[in-house]
């Protein structure tokens, strides 16, 4: 978190008073995919400073071209291991790749740039790739807003492959993946948890099973069982998830999950279904959009400061009705 | 899942059209407890049925009894088994309890009415005690915003003691927890992960730190591995949490963690926190419900049927910028 606060000192000291002209600079550099410059934006995203809606909408016209591939596991599932000899295999096609990590319970969270640039070693300098950590709470508008926003930017970079990774628990990671063009869920023979968590919501999100680790005992169980929920359970667009069993730290099943992907989009392509997808994750994403700026206007507009924590002593009390006071604001707008 | 869509069904069938004139009625049976009663206004509360608000507004007078004890553990922590040994623990003092579960791994979730009733046989259709079981997917206004409606519910039904147990992955079950009067994160030797998940949001909200299945070898660790932590992060009230060992199958610990709740209590009662904590708690769920109710009000005046997937279709195609389209949005409301 410290390096947080200090990303932020750097930007209100440096960054703010000369985004507005320099802009157009800014966003050149961006779409040259500078690290600098995109650690600088990404950090303005995050903040939600006022310069991110603009930036944003300049670099909105540049996005568009890159697939975003969401993975998500519980920890110990190996996630980030199999993202690098991911972002490795499609670097070796001459790709371009982003990588944004949002772990709760890796040690690289909390925008830690440190970790990002022990992770960015494994890659040996590499300019065709760029890691970017994620801390994964306090974010105004909401995680999977943000995370989408970053992907966003380095999509506007130029990158022609953003890999996203997330622990698999929880809503927001549900949203996260939800937003990516390809979903892919990590298990691991042995962990018990998994399969159970699966049964709650990430069965139905996810594009490809990968069955890390599978070396250990009990992955021909793990595959049955994701069989068996797959007898129950038929999607919509009648794509059966493909289970690809990986040994990530050695890059066994690596070349076979590249490949599975690259099945799903054909598929994907073949059925028309691009489009539909990312409407549907636009979809979301308006709503969440119009959900905090609405939230924004009418705290900037009708409550002065500390309005907020006055009403909530006052509901403490109970001296005041919480629902009506609520009713009577959202009334108020506009009037 | 098809539990809900049946309630939901009975409430469409034979609730909505009696509602406005039995609402009296129907308060009177939530406030005396009637099962029936609580699960039809809180599936109500779940499903934000335009009825909810009066109901809740009318019920709001009555509460601000209870005390919210919410528990949070990974999977195989315990929890629920903890839980229910401190809701006997409160019946023997005679005091009514309410238990919610919000568990995305629980074979009970899902609004699994089944789950709740093999749950209570438990307790041996004791009345006094009341449990119900939330799905952790799908909420409109999210998933703390509708726990604590629940417990709003509860409160006003007479229960003394609230318990509310998540798994303490994920920033909504941070945020759950986040509601209660006391805080409780459990933890169990030989789980990795969960030292490391504590570092990540949870340290600073536990006002007590439980170890469950503390007869396994590591115990000690954990514990120094605590107060390891504690040293760094003083907290801004200046409570040191308790640290209470529990072997909750055998009822070992239960009786000492009682104390340890009642203990913190008392602090912030002697501290004059009591106020001060459930302002913070007002203040954030008003916060919550404002977003909830203003972006209801929009997409019901000014977004028709369709026309969020109309917008979502054309900024999937590049036709529109969507942080142009939400601010025009935003800025025509009241106008």
């Amino acid at each position: 978190m410290a390096a947080f606060g200090l990303y932020c000192f750097f930007w209100t000291a440096k960054g703010a008073v000369s985004l507005s002209t320099d802009l157009q600079s800014l966003i050149e550099r961006v779409r040259a995919g500078e690290p600098r410059a995109l650690a600088r934006v990404i950090t303005a995203v995050e903040d939600r400073v006022p310069e991110a809606t603009p930036l944003l909408r300049e670099l909105f016209p540049y996005t568009g071209k890159a697939r975003v591939i969401g993975l998500t596991g519980a920890p110990g599932s190996g996630k980030s291991t199999l993202v690098d000899q991911l972002a490795r295999a499609y670097r070796h096609e001459q790709r371009t790749v982003g990588i944004v990590a949002v772990d709760p319970t890796s040690p690289y969270t909390g925008g830690a740039i440190l970790g990002d640039r022990i992770r960015m070693l494994g890659h040996h300098g590499d300019s065709g790739i760029y890691i970017r950590s994620m801390a994964t709470r306090g974010y105004l508008g909401g995680l999977a807003a943000t995370t989408a926003d970053v992907a966003t930017v380095l999509d506007a970079a130029g990158k022609d492959i953003i890999l996203v990774e997330t622990v698999g628990v929880g809503q927001d990671e549900v949203d996260i993946v939800r937003l990516a063009d390809v979903t892919i869920v990590i298990l691991v023979p042995g962990m018990g948890d998994d399969v159970q968590t699966i049964k709650a919501g990430i069965m139905e999100i996810a594009d490809i099973f990968v069955i890390n680790k599978s070396d250990r005992e009990g992955a021909e169980r793990v595959e049955r069982e994701i069989r068996a929920m797959q007898s129950l359970a038929l999607r919509s667009d009648k794509w059966t998830p493909t289970i690809v069993k990986t040994v990530a730290v050695d890059g066994v099943g690596v070349p076979e999950l590249v490949d599975a992907i690259g099945e799903y989009e054909e598929f994907l392509q073949k059925q028309d279904l691009v489009l539909k997808k990312k409407t549907e994750s636009w979809r979301q994403r308006l709503v969440e959009m119009l959900r905090e700026s609405l939230l924004e206007r009418v705290l900037r507009e009708q409550m002065g400061d500390g309005a907020v924590a006055r009403y909530a002593a006052e509901v403490a009390e109970r001296r005041r009705d919480p629902y009506a006071l609520v009713e009577e604001i959202v009334n108020k707008v506009g009037k």
